[in-house]
């Protein structure tokens, strides 16, 4: 019988692991609750009209459909049996394997305040970023329609709460929405006038960032009209608005992009985690005692070279890369390979049109060309020759038109019904 | 003070009306409760998976960005007060009008079996073709991991009921994307097996066409591997399936293309309608008794040259462009135009790929060359450069690669929750 590798997530890790698994003569069952693989890196353009849905998901059978080893299923696990060697689906029985990989990604966490994702939502899913996208949108349709004077600023009020990259990618086009795509559609309101808060409870936005790149962006955002207040914890979210340090602040359009916690794998493993619910690997990224379990990507909490390696895309394939060569190199019964060990290749964001930084450690870049080499970046990176043709020909559109693709407003809201 | 013309709904009609208004001294106020201008003559390829939902809709203040004459709310209305002279709407006060136009188009109806809408949806909204885009993914989903035989079957049957051109194209390119698209991606289900039904009460399938291109669309659509059902009615829809007859056929996946019903403009204006709801509206497309009151497209029961006017793009157009003309004179007090003619293009339906029928009256297409010349069409009216760059991009992508670019499974469903 071949060997049986059930592989739970086709998120980044989970999808390059089977990709360097092919043709190692394995049975493999990849198992997702989604039907599609997300680019998350451009999650944000969703929400802010840039993109459509389907310019950055793809079913996960079409991009496994050439590889006769697999077998995908849009199941939910409920848990996973470790002494009959099962994962258990919900609704749908169980999937027997020899090796198991762990790869759920995480959610955002509010730190004890689950009560705010309803006024503040995160952005995980599709299903977040149109939920986000028909807020914003909608917060300029009811600023248009009603007469009382607070309650359009409160509508006309974005707070954006997290300035790490997605937060400040966040903050900047919808700064940019507001003042240079919407203004000629209203006649009642004047966009321009739309206020967009960043917060940050640290001392500095993009933390992650070189000292300089951070001074630069923040530059670039407040030429972008948007007001950064760092250094105060936001302490409520309501649907009136946040409170920051105390003062309050009428808002009808929050977004959280503050922190993330792992998915429950944790629990179906009963194993030791850190703070954030991340599975503590060993340094073969496996669960400690039971090396047939691997734990990847955001799920697992991974050290290499004595730092904790970061939840983005290039790492987790980096994970999945590796766990593809361990199990061939156990088919083999070749040696193991040394320890894990984390490549970073650099840091990215984009603040608005013509204004991005990328961080490469030893050099880095600013501004209109940084912009131009994120862009080309992730256009390499999506999936197929289609999506890079339609993203390229929607960025394109929009840089020369001043007018993005996917304005609408659509399903009711996930949150507040 | 500029005579104020309030436009309710910016469908086909409406939006040629307030185009054809350009330049004319109006203060308009173009009201929808919808943030986008949909087409809907595509909203089955959004429920088949081959054009995405930002393809075929666009915001309406985009449409009319330029237009400073044009205020757009989004706002539903609730009613007419018709001795007032004002539109009520709903949570946002009232609309004073000199003109008004009622042109709110239909949505399905289940002549007294309101309840079969939760299993067998109709598609009128974007919000329908992705619930219906959804069903059909799951089913395929839902074979592929399940035991049951008998399930299976049902999963993989698909009904669609009523057989006009979205009947017709819905069936067409379910079974496509069944025989053609999917299969190499299912390991466990054979989606060749897969079943679709066309069924229509009537005693033949595109009542409309000519009887040689509803035959040519027939032997089609049994090449596709549709099952033709005609001349008996569906008696029950259920979650089991349908009840054809007398005899009940297992279907996990029904869809209603069989009927429409009026929206309820009629309640608003106290006025004389036709048995689906249709206002009966004077030869110059007005009200019996209110001249200054249109009621346009699919809103109105219109006839011309003694037949009743079809519910379909041109003829909406048409009214549009009737009631525009209309108002210019009645401004420049001129003498009041001949009553509304309508002038009928032709009708077309696709069936899939490569089989399309056109009949233009005199003379007829079908086959290869219609299909091209049905898609020419359709990309020739859509909105602006970008969208027909896009379909056309989607399009040939799918005629060249086999695959469909938007099989997203999104959202909750709407109606099972």
């Amino acid at each position: 019988m071949k060997h049986r590798v059930v592989v739970v997530g086709a998120g980044f890790a989970g999808l390059q692991m089977v990709r360097d698994l092919k043709a190692a003569g394995c049975d493999i069952t990849l198992i997702d609750q989604r039907n599609h693989h997300l680019f998350q890196p451009l999650l944000y353009q969703v929400a802010t009209t840039l993109l459509a849905t389907s310019d950055i998901a793809w079913p996960i059978r079409r991009v496994v459909s050439s590889r006769k080893d697999v077998t995908t299923l849009l199941a939910t696990v409920e848990g996973v049996d470790r002494e009959k060697r099962e994962v258990i689906l919900k609704d749908a029985g169980r999937v027997p394997f020899d090796t198991l990989v762990i790869a759920t990604g995480a959610r955002h966490a509010y730190f004890g305040n689950d009560h705010w994702e309803v006024d503040a939502p995160g952005l995980k899913t599709l299903e977040d970023a149109t939920t986000i996208r028909r807020r914003i949108l909608m917060a300029f349709e009811r600023a248009e329609i009603i007469d009382d004077e607070a309650e359009r600023e409160a509508l006309m009020t974005f707070v954006v709460i997290g300035a790490g990259p997605t937060g400040v990618e966040l903050a900047g086009i919808i700064a940019e929405l507001a003042h240079r795509i919407l203004p000629r559609e209203f006649r009642r309101i004047d966009t321009h006038r739309a206020r967009v808060m960043l917060v940050e409870a640290g001392k500095r936005i993009l933390p992650s960032f070189k000292e300089d790149l951070a001074g630069y962006a923040t530059s670039a955002l407040r030429k972008r009209g948007v007001e950064i207040r760092t250094g105060k914890p936001v302490t409520d979210c309501s649907a009136d608005g946040i409170v920051l340090d105390g003062e309050p602040v009428a808002a009808r359009t929050i977004i959280w992009a503050a922190g993330v916690q792992a998915s429950p794998a944790r629990e179906w493993l009963d194993a030791e985690a850190d703070k954030a619910g991340r599975v503590k690997v060993s340094e073969n990224l496996t669960l400690p005692g039971d090396p047939a379990i691997f734990v990847l990507g955001d799920t697992a909490h991974v050290e290499s070279g004595g730092r904790q390696v970061p939840g983005i895309a290039p790492a987790a394939k980096q994970q999945g890369t590796y766990a593809a060569r361990t199990i061939r190199a156990r088919l083999a019964g070749k040696p193991a390979q040394p320890p894990f060990r984390y490549s970073h290749m650099g840091d990215l964001a984009t603040v608005g049109q013509n204004a991005a930084i990328i961080d490469f450690g030893r050099f880095s870049m600013k501004g209109r060309l940084a912009w131009w080499v994120w862009g080309v970046a992730h256009i390499y990176f999506l999936i197929g020759a289609r999506s890079r043709l339609m993203v390229s020909i929607s960025w394109l559109w929009s840089y020369f038109s001043g007018q993005n693709s996917a304005r609408l407003i659509t399903q009711k809201d996930k949150l507040r019904g």
